[in-house]
C-alpha cells in the first residue's frame, strides 16, 4: 500500500501557466487560429503536464499487461485460456499486432505477466504474477483487496522503470482472454449503465451469447454489490490483474508528469478505475482509438474521452495506442517546426 | 491533352488476385479475424493498387498545389490574396503547418506555383504557372477549358516526376486563399446538393458571411450552368488551378499504380474532379481526416470516403493527409511483421 499512497500523493495537476504560454504560442503559429484542431490541444496539454515549453518525445514504451480470467468458465469467451500465454510470449518475439505497430511508431513493447494461468518458458516476459489468473466472479472475489492493490503497484513500478530509462510517453495495452468481461463490469458498476448496454461481442463472441455474457455481468454485480466510489473494491470484486495494472500505469505516468495513452476497451475500463481512485489522474490521459464495444463508448463519454481514431480497431493489446503515438509527435513537431506569424516575419503587402 | 488523355488511358483497376491473397494472409494473423478494422482495409487495397504481397513505402510526397482566386474579389474570404504567395514561399522553408507534420512522417514537400497571382522570390518553389490566378467566376469563367486541362497535366506531370524518384506514396495539399468557394461550387454542381449546404466558414470566415458566400456560388452555377458529367468543363466554370492539379496527382499516381492521400475539404473536392474525368481513379485514393467543412462530409459520402481521423483539422496544405502517412505504414507494418497462426506454428494445448 505505501508505493500506492505515496505515489498517489505525487499527482498534481498540470500546470496551467505553461498551458497559457503554449495556447498563447498556438494561436500564433501562420495558419488560421484553432485550425489545427486535436493537434493544439494535444501540445498545449503536453506542454502542461511536462511543464516543458518544447516538449519532445525521448523514448515511447506500450506496456503490456497481461493476465487470465476465471469468468470465462461461465462461456463468455470463444478463445481459449491458452492463448493469453502464448500471445504474451509472441509479444516478446515481435509478431503480435502491437508489436508490428510499435515498430512503426519507433516504441518499445513491455510484456508483464501479472497473472496468467500458466507457467511461462523462458522469455522476455517481465515476471509479476500476482496469481494464476482472476478468480471467477460469478462467485468469487476476482482477486483480494491486497491482491488489487499490489497490482496497481506493480504498474507504478513498471511505468517508474520506464520512465526512468528516459520514456516520456507511455501507452497501456494488454492480453487476456475474457477481459472484455471484467471490463464490462467495471463500466457498469462505476457509470451506472445497465450491463447489457455496455456488453459487446468482445473477441468476435457470437452475437446470440451476448446476453448471456451481460446477464452473468449482471448476477455478478448483484452478488458483490461493488461500492461503485471506491475503485479498488470494484478491481477485486468485478476487476481483472492486468486491468489492475494498467490502472497502476496510468497512476505511475500521472505522478511523474508523463501522458498516458489509453488504447481500446480494456485500457478504457482501466482508465475508468484509475480517475476513481484519484480523479486528477484524467489530466494525464490521451484517448486513441474509438473502440468497437459498446461499453467502450460508454466509458469514453464517462471520462470525457473523445477518441479521435476511428479505425475500427477491437484488437486491444496496445495497437490504438502505437498508432496515436505518431499523431502526438506531430502535434509536438506543429510546436517545434512551425513559426508564428512575427517569427516568420509575416508582412502581408 | 496528349498527356491527360495517354495517362487516363493507362488507369487499370486494382489487382483482385493480389487482393485476394492479401485477404486470405490477414484473416490468418494471430487475431481475431477483422479485428484491426481500417488497417486490413488499407494494406489490402495497397497490395492491390500495386501488385505486390509486401508492399512497402519507400519515399512519401506530399504535393501542395498554390493557386489564386479571383473570386476573393466577392468577400468570401478574410485573408488577403498574397497569404498563397507567401505560404507558398514558407512552404518550402519547412515553417508551416504541412511541413512540421510531413517531417514527422519523414515525407518530402513538393510546392507548385500553378496559378499564384504574383511573382515569387528565387526559391524552390516549382514554376508550372498557367496563369496569375483563376478568373471571377461570378461573371467569368476561372480559367479555359485549355487551361483546365493543362492544369490536370501539371498534376499528372509532378505526380509521375515524384514517382520517378522512388516515391510510392502520394498525398495532395494546396494553398489558395479563397479556394473552399471554388470547392463548395464543385461539389454542389456534381453532387447535386444545394450550395448553402456545403458552404463552411472555411478560414475562419464570419458566419454570419457564410450565407453571402452561398450566394455567390449559387448565382456562379446559375450564370455558367456547368455539366456536372463533365470534370473539366465544371474546373474550367467554378474551379481552381490547384484544384485542377490536385486532380492530377491523383489521376497521374493512378495511372502508376501509387496510391493517393486525400486531404481535407479542397483535396477532396479535386476528388471528386478526378472521380468524375475518371471513376477507376477512386480505387487509387485514401481519405485521411474528416474536415469540419460542411461541403466536405457531402463530398465524402458522395465519393464514398470514409476518413479516419477526426483530429477537428481545418487547415488543409496536406495536413491531414501527412498524418494519414504514418497509418498506412502501420497497415503495412501490420502485414510485415506479424505472422500468421500457420508461421507462429500456433498450437493451443
Amino acid at each position: 500500500m505505501k508505493l500506492l499512497e505515496k505515489t498517489l500523493g505525487k499527482i498534481k495537476s498540470a500546470d496551467k501557466g505553461i498551458e497559457q504560454w503554449a495556447q498563447n504560442r498556438v494561436d500564433n503559429l501562420i495558419k488560421p487560429k484553432g485550425s489545427l484542431g486535436n493537434l493544439e490541444d494535444l501540445y498545449i496539454r503536453i506542454a502542461g503536464m511536462s511543464g516543458e515549453k518544447y516538449p519532445k518525445i525521448q523514448k515511447k514504451s506500450i506496456i503490456v499487461m497481461a493476465g487470465d480470467h476465471g469468468i470465462i468458465n461461465e462461456g463468455v469467451a470463444t478463445s481459449p485460456k491458452d492463448i493469453t500465454r502464448i500471445q504474451a510470449v509472441n509479444m516478446t518475439k515481435g509478431v503480435t499486432g502491437v508489436c508490428a505497430l510499435a515498430k512503426q511508431a519507433k516504441a518499445d513493447v513491455v510484456v508483464v505477466d501479472i497473472g496468467i494461468d500458466g507457467e511461462l518458458p523462458p522469455c522476455n516476459v517481465i515476471d509479476r504474477k500476482i496469481r494464476y489468473g482472476a478468480g471467477n466472479f460469478l462467485n468469487e472475489l476476482a482477486m483480494t483487496r491486497e491482491e488489487a492493490i499490489k497490482a496497481l503497484e506493480v504498474g507504478i513500478e513498471i511505468a517508474e522503470i520506464e520512465i526512468e530509462k528516459g520514456c516520456n510517453l507511455l501507452g497501456t495495452g494488454e492480453m487476456g482472454i475474457g477481459n472484455t468481461t471484467p471490463s464490462a463490469a467495471i463500466v457498469s458498476v462505476i457509470t451506472g449503465e445497465h450491463p447489457i448496454d455496455v456488453t459487446g461481442i468482445g473477441a468476435n463472441l457470437p452475437q446470440d451469447k451476448v446476453a448471456q455474457k451481460a446477464s452473468v455481468i449482471q448476477k455478478a454485480i448483484e452478488f458483490h454489490k461493488p461500492d461503485k466510489n471506491d475503485g479498488i473494491d470494484v478491481l477485486s470484486k468485478v476487476g481483472g490483474l492486468e486491468i489492475a495494472g494498467m490502472a497502476g500505469v496510468m497512476i505511475g505516468g500521472a505522478a511523474k508528469g508523463v501522458p498516458v495513452v489509453v488504447d481500446g476497451f480494456i485500457s478504457t475500463a482501466a482508465a475508468v478505475i484509475a480517475c476513481t481512485v484519484e480523479p486528477k489522474v484524467r489530466e494525464y490521459l490521451i484517448p486513441s482509438h474509438a473502440s468497437e464495444e459498446k461499453g467502450a463508448v460508454i466509458a469514453s463519454k464517462y471520462l470525457n474521452f473523445e477518441p479521435p481514431l476511428h479505425l475500427g480497431l477491437r484488437l486491444g493489446e496496445g495497437t490504438g495506442a502505437a498508432i496515436m503515438f505518431n499523431v502526438i509527435e506531430a502535434a509536438l513537431y506543429m510546436n517545434a517546426e512551425m513559426l508564428t506569424f512575427e517569427e516568420a516575419g509575416f508582412i502581408v503587402d
